[in-house]
């Protein structure tokens, strides 16, 4: 179990450094394709226009760095591993039943991601800034949920769902639109946190941080391994995106990570835990779900502005401090569910 | 093992919200003694004073928050445990064997710190703005950091320092000597780090986590248990430090910190992973002995302003950036930290 332990912190380490040295040359690609963020500017969100409209132009579609890096790795190991054997094949995470589906979740939603942030990059595309409309992407990103809910159920035979201290419901054919809404809830939630430098690549560190956890504490261990590259190549990432930022993440970023935690989840069964270990896409979406809401049926708003972490901008609190604040809210809210998670399972 | 992971955890959860529940009492304690922290406006440090004389007047004596609550729950438990058992009992981390010496090291520090915050705001005390003087500083924590050798060497008997990679050394009396170094070098370089806002408190976090990651793998864990308490309540602390602090942790903090990160090194026999567990930390206190050193002897800086973090400051980047980049440092150098640990340990 050790041996496990430093497999997952020297592939944490691994992706980290592959993803330093990718990003200057992934800049300069942004860059050369001029792929500068368009801001709304509409009179809709007029509070959250005038917190950021100083961001347009900042370099759009960061996020690749996490996922390029880590399935380069991934490829890499794995092909070593096939021709060599022996230790890079003990390093290699690529396996059939731990990895396939959140390496494919990964890759499948950050190139949809990418897409869009080429269509928002061009000003092309049905959305008013450039970019595929909500539309589009309820429909894109329901497909690819669909899909996997079709693999897990057909082809793995899933229908299990874990409630926490109550034991374990089959759910038969209910699992597919459980799933479904998991996959949609995460990748739209994780798309609607990322709104201030740093905030969801953080967030996102203390989810993947929990579900690693799971992974190593029931023996998935290529799991857990896959779990930590990405830990890894996200805090390289942060490193470029913390205010003030030097990119976004974008929605390459955004669905690749939200649709990858929703992945993990429904794989480790801790679906009904995500509302701790991913407390603060949670919270946001919520938020949004509020003011919406609140202004179709009492004609006013609840927040000063949504998702939420425009409301404390708007109060006041500089985007830094909203970010480390979410940030440890992240952190103790990912523990405490992990204690849940303990308890609950072995007890 | 999972049952002591979940005592952690539970630990960590209960010295945040205990550690948020104390902050506003002691918030509005140091605001009615004028707890205010002076900033030296000498011509020896022109860029230092140049930004930071904004911050004159921050509250100071933060760290109180960190170190007084553990003990309180440390204290509570152990009070609870020996009059009702059972569940307290098991809760409480207090043993003799493992969390004597560092609770012991919190407090005295921390009292220690404290004394010298209480002369700075008092603008008592020989230093220029108030305080002890570096000299008094040096003899008070080099006495206490005798007091910890002696009860390491004579009472318990250790004399046994681990060299990665190499084995155990017995070095006698040499013990003496080289526990005075660490604690001392702790103290001050955490002292030295404590100049950004959440700086200190969150790369603390990260030797904190790297030491009590040892303390379980070794089964220590009651020590475990007590670092999950000291994340918990940094936390708590760092919810009001990020940039822009309502109050500064002091000498109080950064002192108990410091003191007690060597301490726990001593006992877990990890001092020569300290460059990596507090690798900010090592990096800081560098920094100012070569800027020292090259001022002296070849007349000219090395950095525009030490310790480290004010030259990048210097250089432009915002506070908050220099502040979550070293975390970032922090993190991966703890997490490589543990990878040497348990490649050294265990192979």
């Amino acid at each position: 179990m050790i041996e496990e332990g430093i497999r997952i912190i020297a592939l944490t380490a691994l992706a980290f450094v592959g993803a330093l040295v990718v990003t200057p040359i992934w800049l300069r690609v942004l860059e050369s394709w001029g792929f500068g963020k368009s801001i709304r500017t509409t009179e809709e969100t007029p509070v959250f226009s005038q917190l950021h409209q100083k961001k347009a132009g900042t370099l759009n579609g960061g996020g690749f760095i996490i996922w390029g890096t880590v399935t380069a790795i991934a490829l890499v190991l794995w092909g070593l591993g096939a021709a060599l054997g022996g230790f890079f094949e003990r390093l290699s995470f690529v396996s059939r039943a731990e990895t396939y589906l959140p390496l494919a979740a990964l890759v499948l939603a950050g190139t949809l991601g990418f897409l869009d942030d080429w269509f928002n990059a061009r000003k092309k595309g049905g959305a008013k800034g450039g970019g595929l409309t909500v539309k589009h992407k309820i429909v894109i990103y329901t497909a690819l949920a669909a899909l996997g809910a079709w693999w897990f159920y057909v082809r793995l035979g899933f229908d299990v769902i874990q409630v926490p201290f109550y034991g374990s419901f089959e759910i038969g054919v209910w699992y597919v639109p459980v799933f479904m809404f998991i996959l949609i809830a995460s990748a739209f939630s994780a798309n609607e946190t990322d709104g201030l430098d740093g905030l969801l690549g953080g967030v996102s560190l203390f989810a993947f941080l929990a579900l690693t956890a799971v992974a190593f504490a029931i023996g998935r261990y290529d799991l857990a391994v896959f779990g930590g590259a990405v830990i890894g190549a996200l805090l390289a990432f942060l490193w470029y995106n913390i205010h003030p930022a030097r990119f976004f993440m974008g929605d390459t970023g955004s669905m690749a990570l939200g649709i990858t935690i929703g992945t993990i989840a429904m794989l480790t069964n801790t679906a009904l835990f995500l509302p701790f270990f991913a407390a603060i896409l949670v919270i946001e979406s919520l938020s949004v779900i509020i003011q919406v809401f609140s202004k179709k049926v009492f004609k006013r708003k609840v927040f000063r502005s949504a998702p939420i972490h425009h409301h404390f901008e708007a109060l006041g609190w500089p985007e830094s401090q909203v970010t480390m604040r979410f940030w440890i809210i992240a952190a103790m809210a990912s523990a405490l569910g992990l204690l849940l998670y303990f308890l609950a399972r072995f007890f």
